[in-house]
C-alpha cells in the first residue's frame, strides 16, 4: 500500500506540495519535484500569462512530473486550465468548487485530476465525478476551509471508510511523524502547504516567513465562518475581522467583511509582505516548523523522521 | 517507550477512559479497568453522596486501578476531591481549570496526577505545578473545549517538544489506528471518551446512544464560543444557540446564552435522553462508530486494530 500515490503520479515519495496562492511558484513546484515528491503550480492568483511563464518555468527547472492547482472559486479557473492543458500539464489538483465542474473534461484530455475536499461526503461526489484520488484536508489547514470544521484525525479514517482511491492527506503535516500517522489513519500519501511555505524556495515574502518563525500555537484563526471560512495568520487585519465579527450579525456582517476584505489583501500580505494590513493564509501547524531550509533539505528530514517515527512505535499495546 | 503510561497507573494497556458527565460512573470505570485500561470515574455531575456511592461500588467491581476526574469548573470541586481521598482513591484527572489549584494538596496525599491540557502553553503549566501527565486534548473532543481550537494533529506534537513526563492523547481517537497516530506524534497513551460513551456499560440514555449511531461527519459543533466553548451534538437546543449566536452580539449575546442554557440541560440530554431539548455534548469521532459493544470488546478491537494498523505501515517513504 501507500504506492497507489507514487505510482499515479509517477513520483518517488508520497509527498505532495500543496497549491498555495502567492507562495506556490515554479521555483518551489520544480524543487519538491526535483526532490522526489509532486511539486504543484498555484494556479490561483495568476491570469493566463503569468501561469504560462509559471508553467514553462518549472519545465525548464525539471524533468519530472508536477501538477497545477486551480481552485474554481475564481472566474479565471476556466481559463486557467485551458492555458495549463495548452502547456501539455498531465495532472491538475482542483479546489474550492465541484469536482463535476472539470473532472470529465480534464480526463477526456488525458489528465490526471485530484480533487481537493474537507468532508467524508463530498470525497464520495469527488468519486461520483470520476477523480484519480483525494486530497482530504482538515481543518488545520491554511487558507480557505471546510464549513463542517473536521479535522484531519477524524476525516481521514471516514474518508478511507467510503472510498477506494488513493487518499492525499492534508492539514496539520509537517514532519516525519505526522506522516505516519496520516498513513496510520487510512491515508496513501500527505499533501503539505505550510511546511514548503517555509522553504527558501516558496515565493511567501521574507518578512512573512520570518513572521511566522515565531508563531505560537494560536496564532492562527478560522475567521469569516459568515461568509467563506479561512485560516489566517493573527495580524491587525484578522483582529479587524474579529471586531466586525463581534458587533454585527447576519446580512450586514457579510457587507462589512466584504467591505474590510477589500482586495489584493493575500497578494499584499503573502507575497508583499504587509504583515499588518495583509491576508496571511498559512496553517495551525505553522508553530511547530522552527527554520526555513530548501526544499531537498526539508525532504531529506522527512524521510529521515518517518523512518525514527516508525522504529519507536511500540510492536503491541 | 509508551511504557510509562502503563508503569504509572499499573495498568495492561495505555488506554485511559475519559471522565464525562452523566456517562462515566461505577460501571463504566470498572469495566475499562478490568478490560486493561484505566476508567475513571467522571466526578462533574456528581454530588459527594453519588460520588462516594460510585467510588465504593467501582472498588467493588474491579481490583484494578481507577481514577476520578474532577472538573475544576464547578463550585463543589473540592468537596469532591476529598470526598474521594478520604475513600482511598489514588489517581486524580484535574480539568477545566488551574493545575496550580489541587495539584500540590492532592501530590501530598500520595496520589498520582494527571491535568487535561488544550494548548501547549497550558501543559508546560501543569508541568511546573508538578503533574504526573497531561492529557493534550484536541479541537476534536467532544464537552468542553480549549479557546485556540489546537487539534489533536497539531497538539500532541508542540506539547512533546515542551515536555518529557507522559503525554495522554485524546480527541479524534475511537480506534486502534487513531491509538497508532497518536504514538507516531509523540504520545504515550490515548484517553478516549466518545468510544466509550458508545458501550453497553456506560450511563449514557440509550435514546443518545442510537442516536449518536445515526451521526453524520458534521453532525457535532463547537457551541458557545463567546462563553465556555462546548463541543455538542446538533439537536433543536443547539439550534437555537446557533440562532441567539447569529443575532446577538457582546454582552447581550452572553446574557441570553446563560438564559437558554438554564438547568440540567446535560443530565436531561445525556442522562435521561431528552434528545432535542438536552444538552448532548461528544466528540465529532462519534460518525466513525457504528456500534454499541460492551467495553471488553471495544478493548479488543483495540488492541487487534492497532496490531494491524502497524503492520500496513510502510516499511519507509
Amino acid at each position: 500500500m501507500n504506492s497507489s500515490i507514487t505510482k499515479l503520479f509517477n513520483i518517488k515519495y508520497p509527498i505532495v506540495q500543496g497549491g498555495m496562492i502567492w507562495v506556490s511558484g515554479a521555483k518551489l513546484a520544480a524543487a519538491v519535484s526535483n526532490a522526489g515528491g509532486l511539486g504543484i503550480v498555484g494556479a490561483g492568483s495568476m491570469n493566463p500569462d503569468v501561469l504560462k511563464e509559471h508553467i514553462l518555468k518549472t519545465k525548464s527547472l525539471t524533468d519530472k512530473a508536477f501538477g497545477v492547482n486551480v481552485p474554481l472559486l475564481y472566474s479565471g479557473a476556466e481559463e486557467q486550465i485551458n492555458c495549463a492543458i495548452d502547456l501539455g500539464v498531465k495532472i491538475f489538483f482542483t479546489s474550492a468548487g465541484s469536482p463535476k465542474k472539470f473532472t470529465d473534461y480534464l480526463k477526456k484530455k488525458g489528465a490526471v485530476v485530484v480533487h481537493v475536499t474537507s468532508s467524508p461526503e463530498l470525497a464520495v461526489k469527488c468519486l461520483e465525478a470520476g477523480v484519480d484520488a483525494i486530497v482530504a484536508e482538515g481543518y488545520e489547514a491554511g487558507g480557505h476551509n471546510g464549513r463542517e470544521e473536521i479535522t484531519t484525525m477524524t476525516l481521514i479514517p471516514q474518508v478511507r471508510e467510503r472510498i477506494s482511491i488513493p487518499i492525499i492527506a492534508a492539514g496539520g503535516i509537517a514532519t516525519g511523524s505526522a506522516i505516519a500517522a496520516a498513513f496510520a489513519l487510512g491515508a496513501d500519501g500527505v499533501q503539505m502547504g505550510t511546511r514548503f511555505l517555509m522553504t527558501k524556495e516558496s515565493s511567501a515574502h521574507e518578512n512573512f516567513k520570518n513572521l511566522a518563525l515565531q508563531a505560537l500555537p494560536h496564532s492562527t484563526q478560522i475567521m469569516m465562518r459568515s461568509t467563506v471560512p479561512v485560516r489566517l495568520f493573527n495580524n491587525q487585519f484578522s483582529s479587524d475581522i474579529k471586531k466586525i465579527e463581534e458587533t454585527y450579525t447576519g446580512e450586514e456582517l457579510k457587507k462589512k467583511l466584504i467591505e474590510h476584505l477589500g482586495k489584493f489583501r493575500a497578494m499584499n500580505g503573502m507575497h508583499k509582505g504587509e504583515l499588518e494590513q495583509g491576508e496571511l493564509e498559512i496553517g495551525q501547524i505553522i508553530s511547530l516548523i522552527k527554520n526555513i531550509p530548501t526544499v531537498a533539505e526539508v525532504m531529506k528530514e522527512l524521510i529521515s523522521d518517518y523512518q525514527k517515527t516508525l522504529s519507536r512505535l511500540p510492536v503491541k499495546l
